[in-house]
């Protein structure tokens, strides 16, 4: 073997060849988990962290709902949902997993016979460009997507570079074509989001433009540069918009081949001769800078028109990443769990900058990502939990580049706050607390800080310090947040608590005492909002009292945000003892984790909540939004940690299948995802930030951890099997683990982990 | 005296003073000229070829006119009108002079007292943020403006840098002061013009933002960074949007002091304590391609805080190239006739990038200028005529640039045509014709070529050709363009055939026989349209015939554009005269040219064109559009040219006076403005592209022109007065000149051109 193996590394591509990881992973990645209900993935192609999200769209927000809000625009947060019978076209971008919706930038859709502008209806699909479209006809894989639209018997074809989404079209029937170019067409408010569409047709076959937008990103441009693989016979497009000024239409029909379209509502077409069985491709990057940015990225990503090296390319670049865990499970549907969630993890934030560094920046001025690859889609209420630390441990590297990316939002942010909820370079201040301080403070507290400490903690600093935002004032005031004065306010100070705690930990690790005793006493606050009397946190009013009206189940209107008074009252990730003493003793504690599993909790008390649905509940705890994502762990700090064991497996059975309705809540750009893979794994960082991950029950049979820093860290576990889910003993490089925890070092450092399960506890550990 | 002089050149800085032109000339410029009725132009600040053009607003469109075309935005092209008693504010863009409307970037007001965000009414001032104003207390200077706000007495003073405008309001009373900046205001369709605003609170002192809009330049963003001499109290704004995502409302109290502020209809407001007598300043810098650039602008043009400084400046600029003519008239009044067209001509076209050379192209793309100044605001309809021809000879290099610039578009733009009417990077396609031609073959012809004239000459060639403009198709193939096809068919035919004279002379100089016989065959195409039968230029359909409606008198859908039969069938500026023998000979011309000029027109013949008012017309003759002014001097090429002489003198008085209303029409970017400076100089450029001005009688007692090249040519008419309007001899550098007529290059060269006036024609000349 290694005769062999020499002489094929004479040739060097052979020898990359050679030495790339075995695409055979790919086939446990299934992006159509999650597309069903409320998963908010999107099955198109897409590469890791990539720019670009090539996808179809099966449905958009109805025309007629022009200039209101559409409750189904949560249901299409990601352009597809698994039950609809059409493809309404392909579009570029798309948010995995999200809770509110935007984007859906340039829908592409290849249509022949009688050109029809407009998209049709679900229902009647043939009034419009839309076609039908059957799940056996597809195929949906990492980087690769492929559909056959019935109408007329197209194939559609996806792959993606980082900035650039490639389409085959293979057009079975012999006649004319259209690609119709959808500048309307969007996910959000459909009919008023665009602020403004630009498209020039450089030639018969280079098309550039942008689309700028006003949707959840309040101030958005993406350009772009689409190539067709072969010359256009004519083109045109339609407007909708009620025309400002005539002189265009005085001098020139601008309705056909007319090289310049602008308005807020555009729908162009390009026709062509197609031979049957001609494959039409088209290659379609993006830019946030400029449409001379996009031809960059291209040139630079996909200078040929080999739609299958492309797509291989693509394939590649997935298994590279998923080869960073080597795991064998007890079946092939939780393999496929796994590697379909690191997939979703692998997803988001996404590369925000063209090949040259350069990006357009909160203050929509031209910046340029220096020794590092600028990110966006930054869902961090979400991701702070597990999604970050879990990049931090195996893509450490990007995971400090994306703080670096956070630290260049602060620099740029007017408000001079760290990212909330941020994309595309907007601000949108989505859901609580500032949780960038947590992943700031988890990769320096971990070790993995090529950026300036000092600068960040400063960053945290002023953030966890603006007292116009979301009651921050009355917080640092009044050790907490007031209900009469700013809502959520229970969530807000819980959060704010931890966050807090994150920076007393880098101000002592950096030895910033002020800001150390500063933040350390505000990270106690969690205690203002106890109501001993009833064993919840309750909201608090600025006199001092506690709100009278109050109903620990009901989700909506008791001080929390996404979650009531039994889920987020646990939620002190930094003091777990501290608040199981205070709130009644471990005993006491385990109980009452006993009953937020086992009651019953009726519909009518989270209704009102569309992030949270029957699918991500068990009894009264909510797995499928993020506030208790630590909770189960909880019973490692109590005198049963068997049960955070047996817990821990049924959420990964009852949460997690490999189906397009496997996930039991919004996947939350890879947060979701990433709980799946360290709890398979058999470990959790309930609180980033410090070095512990507590240790629940492996699902895996064994897996490989393939370090960036060259080590390896692996966990075994030994007698695997779906009844043997407690953890009999844990070995840790051959020695007794006595703890409920390992740490980071242990695991960076190398070395293996091996637990030793059972169909019974071991109430002794 | 030469000793003192000497003394003083120790010092560098005194020594350019003593250098500097007097600033005595810039009393002659009196900026309200035309700012009542038809002028068109504004009153405000600017430098010369400026950027920013910082004017008072007289009136906006009435808001309530949301989404219909409103007449009254003709009247409001530069913003002001000289009967308005109420000053809205002062914006940072104007048109100077234009028959269509757009700018009015950026309106600032200064109030005090009740803070009100909306402009009121004209009627009933005190309902907004308007004050009313008196012309007693109002000051125009070229490079400064001054008013007193009657509401609060404040006084308001402006002045400019090319990029920066700047503002001194002096409070006179001690109190709460407001500095409105709206970015609702601008001129042109008022409630839907805005496609996207933008404005970054960066510190207490620092604005910055953009603002974006669809009016008559369908895409264009105008970026400022605004500076305070002292710092805000506290700042808010008002949104008229409806708000699409509430995220920023819950978070922040948005209104006030939130530094972020976007949407489609903004107005903020900036707090200051004002004590009486208290001057707060405001440096207003633009740019076209980012903030960034606003800002870079800013920093290398006004640095300092000192008004007056900064006004000295400006004015020594204009005193600078006033002085490129130092003239005597008969009387002040005629010699602020004359610097203040001189003023008028020097305004366009404007600058059109950053101090770095960057600006934003037509594809959107950010360019840099190499090695030249980019301009836009090229209304060329107009400025070819004598507005280019003017600045090709008193500003060469300026003028070089502008074709530079004009190549620039060219090349960026997606129908690979030069610029029609264009500005802010945008082609508008206003009016017709392709004069950028004359502009360039004038620029090759005379010499003043700084460029690849070759590739110069393929842009034109490429722009005549292109089909699909506006009739060429027609055109090219029928040697006509007929009116059943395309509108205005005469005037095109016309237009098209002098710009391809153009290109046939360019042709012939550089050796592209091929092109010169391609187009100097097209040159011949007026003959065309020449209905032998009535005597006037006639609407050919396309079967050949002409058409049968037809009143020679009327302006309105006769085959014109802006113009009757009578006056356009004028016409052939490059055959003169030949078009007089095919209109019957010298004699039957003349008498020709004696009715146009003293029938009458009744008002129904030209009501409905709004560029053609009673103002200017003199008989049947309208001077206060652009058609006929080459046709006085028709005279020339008749047996009377005394005729031209005493009707040149005629038009000077009654068409230019020295008043609000003193215009004759639209300045049009400085066309009306030209025709007076070379008719007053006794010669005219009738036919851009060929050497030769027509001499007339000139108004002036002498003038010297000061050329870039160092040489000076001067003008001298002995016995001058306003009733010695005949040219009884001419003599070139001393000796009798015996044709009707000068060439570029005797100016050039230099020398002294000498008319000998009196009260008699001379019939023998």
């Amino acid at each position: 073997m290694k005769k062999i193996l020499f002489s094929v590394l004479c040739c060097s591509t052979l020898s990359a060849m050679a030495q790339a990881p075995s695409k055979e992973v790919l086939k446990y990645v299934k992006p159509l988990i999650g597309t069903a209900r409320m998963g908010h993935t999107y099955p198109g192609a897409t590469v890791p962290f990539g720019s670009v999200q090539l996808s179809p769209e099966t449905d958009t927000i109805p025309y007629e709902m022009n200039g209101r809000y559409n409750g189904d625009v949560y249901k299409y947060c990601a352009g597809y949902q698994y039950e609809d019978q059409t493809i309404v076209g392909f579009s570029h971008t798309h948010f995995s997993g999200t809770g509110h919706s935007d984007l859906g930038d340039f829908l592409i859709m290849p249509t022949q016979g009688k050109l029809q502008l407009n998209p049709g209806t679900a229902a009647n699909p043939e009034t419009g460009y839309r076609s039908k479209f059957s799940h056996a006809n597809e195929v949906s894989e990492a980087g690769y997507y492929k559909v056959k639209l019935d109408e007329n018997d197209i194939i559609a074809e996806l792959t993606a570079t980082n900035r650039v989404g490639v389409h085959q079209y293979t057009f079975n029937n012999a006649g004319d074509a259209h690609i119709i170019l959808d500048l309307m067409s969007g996910i959000y408010n459909y009919k008023e989001k665009n602020t403004w569409t630009f498209v020039r047709v450089e030639n018969d076959t280079l098309i550039t433009g942008f689309r700028q937008t006003n949707g959840w990103a309040r101030t958005r441009t993406v350009y772009f540069a689409m190539v067709f693989s072969k010359p256009f016979k004519q083109y045109g497009h339609e407007k909708q918009d009620r025309q400002v000024y005539q002189g265009f239409w005085r001098k020139f029909d601008q309705s056909k081949n007319f090289p310049e379209m602008a308005g807020h509502n555009i729908r162009a077409y390009f026709d062509f001769d197609a031979k049957a069985g001609e494959k039409i491709k088209i290659k379609f990057a993006i830019s946030p800078v400029s449409t001379e940015g996009a031809m960059k990225n291209l040139v630079a990503e996909a200078p040929g028109f080999d739609f299958d090296q492309i797509k291989e390319e693509a394939r590649a670049s997935w298994a590279k990443e998923l080869h960073k865990i080597d795991v064998n499970m007890v079946s092939e549907d939780e393999k496929t769990n796994f590697y379909t969630a690191m997939y979703h993890s692998f997803i988001n934030p996404t590369t925000y900058m063209d090949v040259d560094g350069q990006y357009r920046g909160l203050d929509m001025n031209i910046h340029t990502a220096k020794d590092f690859t600028n990110y966006t889609t930054f869902s961090l209420w979400d991701t702070y939990r597990a999604q970050h630390p879990f990049l931090n441990l195996v893509q450490p590297t990007r995971n400090a580049d994306m703080v670096k990316s956070m630290l260049a939002h602060f620099d740029q942010s007017a408000q001079k706050m760290l990212p909330v909820w941020s994309h595309y370079a907007n601000e949108n201040w989505c859901m609580i607390g500032y949780h960038a301080v947590p992943v700031i403070a988890d990769a320096i507290m971990k070790g993995n800080a090529p950026f300036n400490a000092e600068k960040a903690l400063e960053a945290c600093v002023t953030t966890a310090r603006h007292r116009t935002y979301d009651g921050i004032g009355y917080y640092m005031d009044m050790g907490y947040v007031p209900e009469d004065k700013n809502g959520s306010s229970v969530s807000k100070t819980l959060e704010y608590a931890y966050d807090d705690w994150c920076i007393a930990q880098v101000a002592k690790k950096l030895g910033k005492n002020d800001i150390y005793e500063e933040f350390i006493k505000r990270s106690q606050n969690y205690k203002n909002v106890w109501d001993a009397s009833i064993g919840f946190m309750r909201p608090r009013l600025s006199d001092g009292t506690f709100r009278q009206k109050f109903d620990p189940l009901k989700t909506d209107g008791q001080g929390f945000i996404e979650g009531n008074a039994w889920n987020y009252s646990l939620y002190v990730p930094h003091y777990p003892a501290e608040m199981i003493e205070m709130m009644g003793g471990k005993k006491q504690f385990a109980q009452h984790l006993d009953s937020l599993f086992t009651m019953h909790l009726p519909d009518e008390f989270f209704a009102e909540t569309e992030d949270i649905t029957r699918d991500g509940i068990i009894g009264n705890y909510v797995h499928g939004n993020e506030p208790s994502h630590h909770t189960v762990y909880l019973y490692n700090f109590t005198t049963e940690p068997w049960q955070a064991q047996s817990r821990v497996r049924m959420i990964l059975k009852k949460m997690y299948r490999p189906t397009p309705d496997g996930l039991g809540g919004n996947d939350d750009c890879g947060q979701m995802s990433a709980w799946y893979i360290f709890s398979s794994l058999g470990f959790y960082p309930i609180c980033p930030g410090s070095q512990e991950y507590q240790l629940g029950s492996p699902a895996v049979k064994d897996a490989k951890l393939k370090l960036e820093n060259g080590k390896e860290f692996v966990v075994e576990a030994k007698n695997q099997s779906d009844a043997n889910v407690y953890v009999q003993k844990v070995e840790l490089n051959g020695k007794v683990l006595n703890r409920r925890y390992i740490t980071h070092e242990e695991i960076v450092n190398g070395g293996k982990l091996v637990f030793y399960m059972s169909a019974k506890p071991n109430k002794r550990v």
